[in-house]
């Protein structure tokens, strides 16, 4: 196979989006008050807060279901995931809930960073070796892809946040 | 290489991503009114009407960027990427704007379905032969895995547009 078709290529590919994404996350939460955090990204809609949750909640579940690892915080899925905003369930403060964000990209950065090239065309945790078989394209690596498109669809919303 | 390994199998993922993508975004202009589509987003942010125009110009933008045509509407570049909402261009019908988003997502599909392999893996039009050799990711497959990201960051604010 040529050398510009390597499965090492194409993991840099989703890691290097997948990087892309959590930085602009990043840079906006640099640039927001936690009060601007803690408003409504639109009216009526989550708070920047419940999404920041959401994210690290739903990246967090990641480590299981890449066979690395429990979960760092594995309480925040049900205030954040099962629940809605507004349930009724008191948030962490702001202030660490930045800091379950940034443990959780870390902790998954060196994860990802470890990982051998062929362990991550291996089915994940949520796939059957049956369906596997059918679907090999089930892969770990496909959750990144997956988990990616999850952080911009709310990077779009979170988005909203600043200049308003 | 293992069967698990194979470009075709990163083709697939990427690909199936995206489509998953447009039927998201399918599914939505399938439940909105046009009066819906055409309010904003959320309080003085873009309007549905005008995401729909940029998400079909960029996505048209592929068709040269991956050498295979040149775009089918490109008079909405200027409208709907270069300029923002209430520029004081007149917009397209949304009806127009809806049959046009569908051609430019099976004029794609046909274009993907078509592609040889290998060619997912050269370079794309907007990187030189020089950088592409010291950075051999920046191929045709990976502008796909970024769109993708684009739209899903603009679907979760046209997301705002349904039940308010």
């Amino acid at each position: 196979m040529p050398s510009n078709i390597q499965p090492e290529i194409f993991i840099q590919m989703v890691l290097l989006n997948w990087e892309m994404q959590n930085e602009r996350l990043n840079s906006l939460l640099d640039k927001l008050t936690d009060e601007q955090l803690a408003s409504a990204t639109a009216q009526n809609r989550n708070t920047g807060t419940y999404l920041l949750g959401h994210l690290v909640a739903i990246n967090d579940a990641i480590m299981p279901l890449l066979g690395f690892d429990d979960k760092l915080y594995p309480g925040l899925y049900e205030t954040f995931v099962n629940k809605p905003d507004n349930s009724g369930i008191e948030f962490p403060p702001v202030s660490e809930l930045k800091i379950y964000w940034k443990n959780v990209t870390e902790r998954l950065r060196q994860h990802f960073a470890n990982m051998p090239v062929e362990e991550w065309f291996t089915r994940h945790m949520s796939v059957s070796e049956q369906d596997f078989a059918k679907e090999p394209h089930r892969n770990k690596l496909n959750i990144i892809i997956n988990r990616t498109n999850h952080q911009s669809y709310h990077m779009g919303q979170l988005a909203y946040l600043a200049n308003k």
